[in-house]
């Protein structure tokens, strides 16, 4: 059995957010129904319902624990449900829930080489006591049994890979230079698998190249960026002039984008997430939710529940 | 005008907290009004109630964002009545927020040298981005104009003096030696005036020497320390070991506590603040609550608002 729980369905930042004001974050705010807010993007992942790892541990993560009863403690005095953490890359959206993950609990962080030493590099991350949580670094390409904090299997195993992508923004300066991350472990997905059934997982994405679609065909269940509608969303919507590609993401529509280079692989549930605030189908009665929801897409909400 | 805010009024870890389940967190998770579960300490506070600053930027200011429509977005596609932030240490629950605070949006930020040095130490608050968010160094004992990020005054002041604490958790290691702080910047307290009204904010406070006394008596309004009830909280509650006092916190009840040491100072109005989850003040019904109550102190919840 694969359990996944979508803790976050948006990008980073949330919706609506903090500072923004246009249209779609306005009817987030206005929580006339329109728009259903939305917290940054984690998924919790179970094996047996007991025991969960999240991938990604987003800023909002004390508020999606809140929400979500599988993972309120249950036993003893001190307990959580969490078994473990993995991190796809070092985006803020994606590591800084670890600094809520302390107060000495055990569990088992994964993450890349390059990942980890991010939070290696930045002293506040001791907080997660390395005495309690162990630091595992995962190879790109190798199956990984996820293991609990005290060795035990977790019953889920996952295989990252390198998606076409760039480095965190805030770490464009110091390590990607005029590309903006080339680098393998920058931009990575993970397919996570019980043994029997598996989903991937690709939160960021630049592009379909053919090895990526080759990878996903005929998935059961695919979570996929669906970070923007179109490229020049943040300038059409006035809040910005970067476009998606220059922030690392395809777009959803167009001859380029994800809707219609998924179309063919014969993927059995799709599921857009992280969602920017700029994206019209936040809105429940958007055109470009219907377009997507005909071409078989689902809009992630926070709470969404998927069994496999 | 003077107005306050509460956006938080757990201390780190919040009310409930992740991993906890004692019995006041049991009441928390469960939801039935007996214990109203609270976020991470933080004020927001404002002269003319259109621009804020905020005092410590909590882990969970997203939410806290999102409950306080005074802080919503309000003019243009980008805006935030957010003006500026002021930390008060570098616990990781009174700066942790900044990371949500990206996105190119101008503020002004203000610290002691030691907490600003520990933000550069750890380049992920490079989000903040420099070029928009100005760092400004406050020195202990200087009245100090809280500016905007466009130079423009706030119409609100600041000074902030040293008190008996000790330094963040996380810093003990590498920088506090074998007393874990008496580096004065380490625990501050916080007074804040619009010119003829002043309150203080101690979230955290060790003991109450005469120099404090001094200072805080005849006070129209104070935000104190309401970490715990009593010192050897935590090995009672069955939830770790050390007392109050290593943590930095006086506790409220008994001969040496707050409640006692505040008591003859003539003090206006004083809210407890930064409550721990084992603090049987978060339980509506306890007497602990009640004695505290009888004392003339109030339990800050988040959304409480105060005016002078």
């Amino acid at each position: 059995m694969l359990k996944v729980v979508v803790l976050g369905a948006a990008a980073g930042g949330g919706f609506p957010q903090w500072n923004c004001n246009c249209d779609i974050c306005r009817a987030g705010w206005a929580g006339n129904g329109l728009a259903r807010p939305a917290t940054q993007s984690s998924l919790a992942v179970s094996a047996d319902g007991e025991t969960w790892f999240l991938l990604n541990a987003s800023p909002d993560i004390r508020q999606q624990i809140g929400q979500t009863p599988a993972l309120h403690p249950r036993e003893g005095r001190r307990h959580s449900p969490i078994g473990g953490v993995l991190l796809t890359n070092a985006d803020v959206d994606h590591v800084a829930g670890l600094l809520t993950l302390r107060e000495s609990q055990p569990f088992s962080l994964y993450g890349t080489g390059r990942v980890l030493g991010v939070l290696t590099a930045n002293s506040i991350f001791n907080v997660v006591n390395p005495d309690f949580v162990q630091r595992n670094t995962i190879e790109l390409g190798e199956n990984t049994h996820l293991l609990l904090a005290d060795g035990r299997p977790s019953g889920l195993s996952v295989e990252m890979f390198p998606v076409p992508g760039k480095v965190a923004l805030w770490l464009e300066d110091e390590s990607a230079g005029k590309n903006f991350g080339t680098v393998a472990e920058d931009t990575v997905g993970v397919k996570v698998s019980d043994g029997e059934r598996a989903f991937f997982y690709i939160p960021g994405c630049a592009s379909c190249p053919p090895e990526l679609a080759e990878r996903i065909e005929g998935a059961d269940l695919l979570f996929f960026d669906g970070t923007t509608w179109i490229d020049d969303e943040m300038s059409a919507t006035g809040v910005g002039h970067k476009t998606g590609q220059r922030m690392g993401h395809m777009c959803m529509s167009g001859p380029d984008g994800s809707i219609a280079a998924m179309a063919p692989l014969g993927i059995g549930r799709k599921i857009f997430i992280h969602i920017n605030n700029t994206n019209p189908v936040h809105l429940v009665n958007s055109p470009e939710r219907a377009e997507a929801g005909k071409d078989g897409w689902e809009i992630a909400y926070d709470g969404m529940e998927v069994e496999l």
